[in-house]
């Protein structure tokens, strides 16, 4: 999988150029998102289910990187759901909040996923939000009214003002035979997830 | 039904107390929103659908005020749907513009219309936005999973910064013998749309 576009606000810019800590997280990112598949089945519409797609996307960020999984806002007192992933990243004189959403739900999903991230980051929970999103062209294969960077594109001004940056990543080939990608969790690895709350 | 919360941003506060063309729209809403039922039945959860309880409010809206459904942002082009109710109020001296969103999905589509309002204003295509939403303790006898007031609440200040109005509504009278309203949308009536396309 490689990144196809990104926008990457002034001061997540700003960030990525002189934080050390947000320089490593992004690259952590980059790399996570590469371990994904490199082609995807495109004999028909919506013929690839997005679990296992992002599967390794997580796995390389949990188990490679230290990320975690779910991690809860104070600000919304255990409602409205966790953080996708997660990571505190410090040095001796900083620490650096990065929280991310991989978005594989319809757009009111990635709707809601921006306004999490925004809230994490205006309450200082967060110091940078990142969204992952399929590129359209990939959507077209994948589960059903799964979202898009570009359905979600005109809305990205709503967060201009905030270190954010939103990624869409589309795979290297589409060929009619490359495996399909099963629906649901099936053919999910059983591993454990590394959820926040193994930090309490 | 009765207005029983509103969080009114600062900028939403003063074009109230300032600007004629705002209280004029703002006691038109709340006008319509007494329109709607007194009562609802609260035999069981989820047992009343909400496409009946609001179509006076809406009917209110357009029949007797003139106001518009499903008025494009031109920033969207005519993708991500329309803005649910829209008029343009005018005065010798100046306009505004102002957008109604009436909330009856999930959370997630709240988000969205949320952050289409917003977008609206911030484009200066509206100058005023209203989002319409039930208290949880309505919302409880509404269609599954009905997004409330409360649920969106944490996200309210993301919109602070713009002259936006939330407003929760309430039924006067909980009752086991009150009419069920029906589901879906049995039992509406066959009049025709007051659509802002009509305009072009």
């Amino acid at each position: 999988m490689n990144i196809a576009q990104t926008y990457i606000t002034e001061s997540a810019q700003c960030l990525l150029e002189t934080n050390a800590l947000a320089k490593c997280a992004y690259n952590e990112i980059c790399i996570a998102i590469s371990a994904m598949a490199d082609s995807i089945n495109n004999s028909e519409k919506n013929c690839n289910g997005v679990v296992p797609l992002k599967e390794p996307c997580y796995q390389k960020l949990e188990d490679h990187f230290g990320w975690y999984r779910e991690k809860p806002l104070a600000i919304l007192k255990k409602k409205g759901g966790p953080i996708d992933i997660y990571k505190l990243f410090s040095s001796k004189e900083e620490h650096l909040a990065v929280g991310i959403e991989f978005e594989t739900g319809n757009i009111s999903s990635a709707h809601r996923s921006m306004n999490k991230l925004s809230l994490g980051v205006r309450r200082k929970e967060l110091d940078l939000a990142v969204l992952l999103l399929p590129m359209h062209k990939l959507s077209y294969y994948l589960t059903d009214r799964v979202s898009n960077y570009e359905e979600l594109l005109p809305y990205f001004p709503l967060i201009a003002d905030i270190p954010f940056i939103f990624i869409g990543f589309d795979v290297e080939k589409y060929s009619e035979t490359a495996t399909r990608l099963p629906k649901g969790s099936d053919g999910m690895s059983k591993r454990s997830l590394r959820k926040w709350k193994e930090q309490y």
